[in-house]
């Protein structure tokens, strides 16, 4: 494929060898639908590339290589499928990392929609870095890399053709470099790292909060929010703590290291924004509450189900 | 998803950790979009788990864990997708390639087709093993591990519920004690390796010869073939040396490791019917030949686009 070109792709065999650095492996899978293809601020092709290396990202993993696979429906216009291959080389390129091994299957009109893509990765994580929902405890400071609600709000207004004022686009990005960054100089203080995509900022935390058994307490004044999509989202009477992200993470960290990791995290452009929106507490497993703009406290909840469908 | 339990997966973060032994990474990707997804012989699932092993094996790779990206269209029964996730299930655990990372995507009725899979996997190479198309040579011998066409065949009868006498059935099945049997023994005199799916016997090899820059002489009556199989190709006018395989690798060899190569693979089921079925010749670089039932000589050219959509 045009523009993805690299020794291991190259080869043409069966699959793609790599050499890796000592360490464990980390390998994630993410297949991509979303609909609208093309949205602003990216499209499936580079959504898709970012997705999975940001998956690697979050276990501080340095992402290696991609595996690249489309479903492709007939009648997708060969200018839109170009297109996407080189969106998908760009941010293969930008990021380091490249696409080594693919594969492309073609199904009648009518049996897909337009392309589906699978990327699969896998990326070394350094001796002594582990990080995970298991390892954040009460006392713990939360951080959101920046501003809430991007992608979601954009395929939201992009699938409905709605017009908004204000530039309305996708944040989808790589983050890497901001985690490989943060966990480099963490000395164990880095606990966990997410990117809250399908289910948004709040389902992302719930999970968090169940699986560490802790409780969380979040303060709505203080996630970052652009006002064009506050504003989309009060028209449209969407909670935006619900909404996808696609180039953002949440990071828990202990105390010592707060100061250290805004500071790391606002140095480079995708954590520019970057701000504490919580604290771990002891408390019920699984709780989370928002202390709110009005000055009340509710409840947050997981998100069952889709709100959103084909969001990524 | 019931039935895949292993601790990796079980950690439900955004990506599995997997501790590796030294040796280069072999990485696949592979998307299935089967149609029919039931067959006889198996099923899309088992047909994913065994595709993207394969695909590991062929290079000497140990296949250490797979990835599973389900695309499902809305009103699948529920039934039929446990059906697969148990055969996906099964695979894996007969193959002890576990399925460490997933993801599941839904889009609606008449947005896709059922339900396509793409699993992609991670394998080692050990140090010394070098396999490749580009490792032929003017004076190997071509070995095709068991009968040939049979899944190919079997996906066309049961799209178009044909009615043939005996048994017809995929033999879709991993290949890789049989290839890890062969490379551990082979001391460098394997050289390559491929699993014939789409395309068939003829393309793969004209895919070799043309990479590895010879050329090839075929024995058509040498090559295995299931009586039924051979019957069905005739009467529907198939060729079936370009029929789908997925459960067959061609290997070529040094003359010297022939008959080592055939007793390994005829010690396994797997390779109970393994058979030589041509030699590499210096000429020509890429022209394959065939000496016919008949006593004629012909040219085997490679399939250009898919004679047999969704076989895979």
């Amino acid at each position: 494929m045009s523009g993805l070109d690299n020794p291991a792709l190259n080869e043409l065999e069966d699959c793609a060898l790599i050499d890796m650095p000592a360490g464990r492996l980390a390998f994630s899978t993410d297949s991509y639908v979303v609909d609208p293809i093309f949205f602003p601020g990216g499209n499936i092709g580079d959504l898709a590339v970012h997705g999975t290396i940001n998956d690697l990202a979050m276990r501080g993993a340095r992402p290696m290589a991609l595996s690249l696979g489309l479903i492709l429906e007939e009648g997708l216009p060969l200018a839109d499928l170009q297109k996407i291959i080189d969106s998908i080389a760009l941010a293969s390129k930008k990021a380091g990392v490249p696409i080594v091994t693919g594969d492309t299957k073609v199904v009648p009109h009518g049996k897909g929609d337009k392309i589906f893509i699978n990327t699969s990765g896998v990326g070394i994580v350094p001796a002594g870095v582990d990080l995970g929902a298991r390892q954040v405890r009460a006392g713990d400071t939360i951080i959101l890399s920046g501003t809430m609600a991007d992608h979601g709000i954009t395929i939201m207004v992009a699938r409905n053709k709605l017009a908004f004022e204000g530039d309305i686009r996708s944040d989808t990005q790589a983050l890497h470099n901001l985690t490989l960054a943060l966990s480099e100089r963490a000395n164990g203080a880095l606990h966990a790292m997410r990117d809250p995509t399908r289910g948004g900022v709040a389902t992302t935390l719930c999970e968090i909060a169940e699986m560490a058994e802790v409780s969380m307490i979040l303060d709505e004044a203080a996630i970052p929010i652009r006002p064009q999509v506050q504003s989309a989202c009060e028209l449209l009477g969407l909670e935006p703590l619900y909404l996808a992200n696609e180039g953002k993470c949440l990071v828990v960290v202990a105390e010592d290291f707060v100061d250290d990791a805004l500071r790391i995290m606002r140095q480079r452009p995708e954590g520019r924004d970057a701000a504490i929106i919580g604290r771990v507490e002891d408390g019920l497993a699984g709780r989370v509450e928002i202390t709110t703009l009005a000055g009340g406290r509710r409840l947050v909840t997981a998100l069952t189900g889709e709100p959103l469908p084909r969001i990524c």
